[in-house]
């Protein structure tokens, strides 16, 4: 069997996230589905994690198995043409058949986009959480500063996953500010549920003066408490995986 | 009677356009139901011009007149909230009563984006046209230049208007390429119907090699048979109009 490795660029908006829901529509339903009406095959495909309702992809990997001789360059076409506009195969790479999109993830980059205005935004608003109070951008970017390395984000965690440990480590934080938005990138080798909603979350608060602990304290405390709310899932984007 | 102008940014997407049309919801329709419910008043909102199906707006400019004695920093919020999230008011000021957005338009910049991607991106779907075929982006550039200058735009203007003269001034044209999108910037005295986004096609066949005619050529021969397809509404962002 053929084991297909697919980047994926999605909307969110109109999805319940990435995982199979009865209720509401899902990222990997629809995917199958267009696999399905391509191979006629029942495939299962594995994400390199969950996306949770309204996030986005930029470049979201997955894999399935297939017995299809479809040509790989012909791949991403073929579902394409299955699938609904907002989501869209932009690249395919015959893999080893050990690999496995989640296990075999070494980093991941993300990024959260603030709108920082006084009035809605139509042209940003499914791509961005909208902030109207005032934000201090320099010390929201002295402070992210604190996330770089390892560290036990426990602090950091929505409730409702099970992991063996909180302990993750930060490569890379970059926050700039283009007219009146904020672009947050984090780079980690692993994230626990919501830590990238949370960071923003608490960077916003920090920046509006709602929190005057600061973030290197909030992480120390290892406490969900000391941390600032969950930013919108609207605002977050999956950007790239790395292998 | 006061004479607000008011500064609104919308997501055209699911609009006929600006203008109240009997079967399918207008931009237009919606503000003035909008300025209905908080003032009470039927108000005739006049703007700097009409923008069609799918065309978007950054810095539409639009005015109408009003009894109401609302303050004018509080006109925005009330507006913007009694309008859909694809349309805000994003800045209102109080005008003398001669001033008419259409007529006492001086200049307007438009926004052109090119999506030049073998697939679709969901990101950018609503908000850009989707070329596939490989574009020469700096010969479009060099090309570009032409349109600079007074000429007479017969060629680029598709039928269904009316108007005295074909003669329009372009001030500044502007063509960068910003990953997989090729975003065209054009600023004139006054565009003729469509002349933006024939303009935008012209461009995009030049780049791909199916018009081999310089655009300076195209230009005096005004004729629209020598000028490239017209290219779709969505990618088309009205960004500012100048008194």
């Amino acid at each position: 069997m053929r084991n297909i490795m697919v980047t994926i660029e999605y909307k969110g908006t109109n999805y319940c996230g990435w995982q199979v829901q009865n209720d509401r529509l899902s990222i990997q339903e629809c995917i199958e589905n267009a696999i399905h009406k391509i191979t006629n095959e029942k495939v299962n495909i594995t994400s390199s994690g969950r996306t949770d309702a309204g996030v986005h992809a930029l470049g979201q990997v997955a894999n399935f198995h297939t017995n299809s001789s479809i040509p790989i360059e012909k791949i991403p076409g073929a579902i394409n043409s299955k699938l609904p506009d907002d989501i869209s195969i932009i690249d395919a790479k015959e893999v080893e058949s050990h690999f496995h999109a989640r296990y075999s993830a070494k980093k991941k980059r993300y990024r959260y986009v603030i709108l920082n205005s006084k009035y809605k935004r139509p042209i940003h608003n499914d791509f961005s959480y909208l902030v109207k109070y005032k934000l201090n951008t320099d010390k929201m970017i002295q402070e992210s500063k604190y996330l770089i390395g390892e560290h036990d984000f426990r602090g950091f965690m929505s409730t409702g996953s099970s992991v063996k440990t909180t302990v993750r480590t930060i490569y890379d934080i970059s926050l700039k500010k283009e007219e009146d938005l904020i672009i947050l990138e984090v780079e980690g080798n692993g994230f626990l549920y919501n830590m990238v909603r949370i960071i923003a979350g608490t960077l916003v608060d920090i920046g509006r003066g709602k929190i005057n602990m600061s973030l290197k304290d909030i992480i120390e405390s290892k406490d969900r408490n000391n941390a600032g709310h969950t930013a919108e899932g609207k605002g977050l984007f999956l950007k790239k995986v790395y292998y």
